[in-house]
């Protein structure tokens, strides 16, 4: 007789997972190499040593090992919050009236208010082996930035954090919770840095992207002694340490027997997705199981769905190495009426590379739907989302509804990567109906696409 | 062999509490009735009908059934936000270098940010099983407010919430949750009702209190057809409700044979106090086994510490019935720099006569210390914590620093009734040094004393 599935699988701490599994190491094709714009050949682990730090430099080219050990000091922290709750929706279940059995791995438990930290702890752990004085970063939505606030204070190193200035106005309290951690917070782009002042210059009144925001961050880590930069998406590292998330989902639904049919997550630079989907898109390559596997990213940013998979810049001041993957161009900047998070120009090489293999797909959803998918998720389920993981709630919503109508019972597991408390400037803007749909044009695109560089 | 015990003790959904527990079923000395403010005869349960639900007059008037079932509903809706975990502190032992075992009952996993959500599913319930159109209510920091938000959303019902002036402008986010949850809110003292009117015009400027926002939904409710009122704290019932904190953690305490020493828990009305100690002062009081048991309070509010022990009136409007237990005075209003919860002049009837018997302690503390313990908890447990939930972070640091001097291993558990997402702009004036600790003089106090009631 099956198991009767409870509302909230937790692990014991006995169960959780001692290493973190590098998806790359099951990949036929492999992400491209980060290229050195300067030389356009693939950057040396001496060539990435002035920017991150060496352990993180190694984790970054380690195409081959499967499984990396999980260090004890990071698993000791890791439960703090961990393991994160997988979460069966039965009230959303019943809401929907769908024969679908929804679940959710929450990763909104922790004060950071997303998964975030799951990689912030672990870089920063490096840094502090490293002996450095600190790190420079930059955040969007402010998760990041908080995230790697508590990490650094955890382990006693100096954080500068740059904050996509919109996010920065639409979010002050986020600024305030970094300052409890003993961050320090600056608006991007700013005055402080070069790049910051050539970009003002150019684009005065910029409500700021990631892209400036990192540009500002590695100029300020590898001009300024002990420093080194940290990125908290996109990089290879990052989606190995994020891979703790769905190694956890995995072993909470091995524990009851279930067997997902489709896998939903948000996807702005790729880090919850990767995380997410790690152990199950292991398997797909390795052809021991089949999984729908769906990318959610919004239309304003639609970097999967309408942008080229080609070598560019991941940064707009185009400092940083050349990456490989879909990208809207490293110009491109979302319309400041996208709130929050999921405003990256490019995409996860990895993920890139997937998606472009035909082992995922991807969609691109308007903002007032997410929102109304929040709300109505927010009054079932209890959990005010926030806004990049209610694109993985719109579109579990719209699987379970199409379950509804064929009748079909299928498995949907999504993530919630976290909580929208920090959000509430958007929500009263979706409550007061004056939220507006972005969606860049063709033309925009092109423009944007013209200027990729030529590799 | 002693079991390991693990960050953090989840009970599983099966060892979830099925009943509440009953304190004043185990007391003595019951506390005394609430008086008709005209008869001063003990209110029957007909008289309380008008503002109350019937099922939850029963439960507040009912002092000898010491176990009282969970009704199927809201135990399903507990299980989508319990159990709590039961989270031993290693971090902050390591960092006080202390031999204390400390333990803390963390509340704050749900999106009300607190406890409150225990009792306002309960009161709900019994709203929408009478057939009512809606409730009415105040909220002070603005957690009850939206947990009855969370609670009403859930079963239909509308709710309109009287809010704290002074926490709707420190808190304007908390608002916009509420709305989410589709709740509307006023700001008290407001000019939608009669006494709020009169309070406004005889304090013109006033940044309101509990007491007044408890008249304004008080006259709501009784004034407009199918609506009653509820209350977030101070009654038996919510104590009732709230039993399931201690409950949880009583059984998470025995699986792993945990004998506390000291618990402790802030105390406004004493909701979260009188839910966390009762099972415990239930063994006290039936002489089965002995706990120190500490109430910390503001000193800007200090009911237990400084007040009198009188038949007071829960309103400044002096609408409500009568209730004996330790008051400040209806009229007393804490000093508006003082951050959030904690603002009720008197205290549970219950814990009252239990702290007159002598069978608890209270401690009052000065606003600054309170939030020096929130950061320093914040930065080594990773949970920024409500500054309520903080007065009770900064006695048990005492404690345990106590034990670090002694030597003494002391098992200590405290209630974190929750999060302080929203309470950024109090956090911000401690960081720029601009909070202030208040204290009220004698003198004012002896002022607002000499207006109690004559019982």
């Amino acid at each position: 007789m099956a198991k009767e599935i409870p509302y909230k699988i937790y692990l014991d701490e006995s169960e959780l997972p001692t290493q973190w599994y590098n998806l790359r190491a099951d990949m036929e094709n492999k992400p491209a190499p980060l290229l050195n714009p300067a030389t356009k050949k693939p950057m040396t682990a001496e060539e990435l040593a002035p920017v991150f730090c060496d352990e993180l430099v190694a984790q970054e080219l380690d195409e081959t090992t499967p499984y990396i050990d999980i260090p004890e000091e990071i698993r000791s922290f890791y439960k703090m919050y961990r393991p994160s709750p997988l979460v069966r929706a039965y009230f959303l279940e019943k809401k929907l009236d769908t024969p679908a059995k929804i679940y959710y791995k929450f990763e909104g438990n922790n004060t950071s208010g997303s998964h975030k930290l799951n990689s912030a702890i672990a870089q920063a752990y490096y840094a502090k082996k490293q002996g450095l004085k600190g790190v420079t970063t930059e955040t969007g939505a402010g998760q990041w930035g908080t995230a790697l606030s508590m990490a650094c204070s955890y382990f006693g190193l100096d954080c500068k954090v740059f904050m996509v200035k919109v996010s920065y106005e639409q979010k002050p309290f986020r600024r305030e919770v970094m300052r409890t951690y003993g961050a320090s917070v600056t608006p991007s782009p700013s005055e402080e840095t070069v790049i910051g002042r050539k970009i003002l210059a150019a684009h005065p009144g910029t409500t700021g992207s990631l892209g400036c925001a990192i540009s500002e961050a590695v100029e300020v880590a590898t001009s300024n002694e002990g420093y080194r930069y940290v990125l908290g998406s996109v990089l290879n590292q990052v989606l190995l340490h994020q891979s703790v998330i769905g190694l956890e989902t995995k072993a909470a639904l091995d524990k009851y027997d279930i067997h997902p049919d489709i896998i939903i997550g948000c996807a702005g630079g790729g880090s919850n997705l990767g995380g997410l989907i790690a152990p199950f898109m292991g398997e797909k390559l390795r052809g021991e199981a089949d999984y729908r596997i769906i990318a959610v990213e919004p239309q304003s940013c639609p970097s999967f769905t309408r942008g080229r998979f080609a070598y560019d810049f991941c940064d707009t001041g185009m400092i940083c190495p050349l990456a490989k993957m879909y990208t809207l161009g490293c110009d491109y900047i979302p319309a400041p009426n996208h709130a929050g998070g999921l405003r990256f120009h490019g995409m996860s090489s990895t993920l890139s590379q997937l998606y472009h293999d035909g082992y995922m797909e991807a969609v691109a959803v308007p903002q007032t739907d997410v929102f109304e998918a929040a709300e109505e998720f927010a009054r079932v389920e209890g959990i005010l989302p926030a806004p990049e993981s209610s694109h993985a709630i719109l579109q579990a919503i719209r699987e379970a509804k199409k379950c509804r109508d064929t009748g079909e019972e299928k498995t949907i597991v999504f993530g919630l990567t976290g909580t929208g408390y920090f959000d509430m400037v958007a929500y009263e803007k979706f409550h007061d109906q004056l939220m507006e749909n972005y969606r860049p044009t063709d033309a925009e695109l092109q423009e944007s696409f013209a200027k990729l560089p030529q590799i």
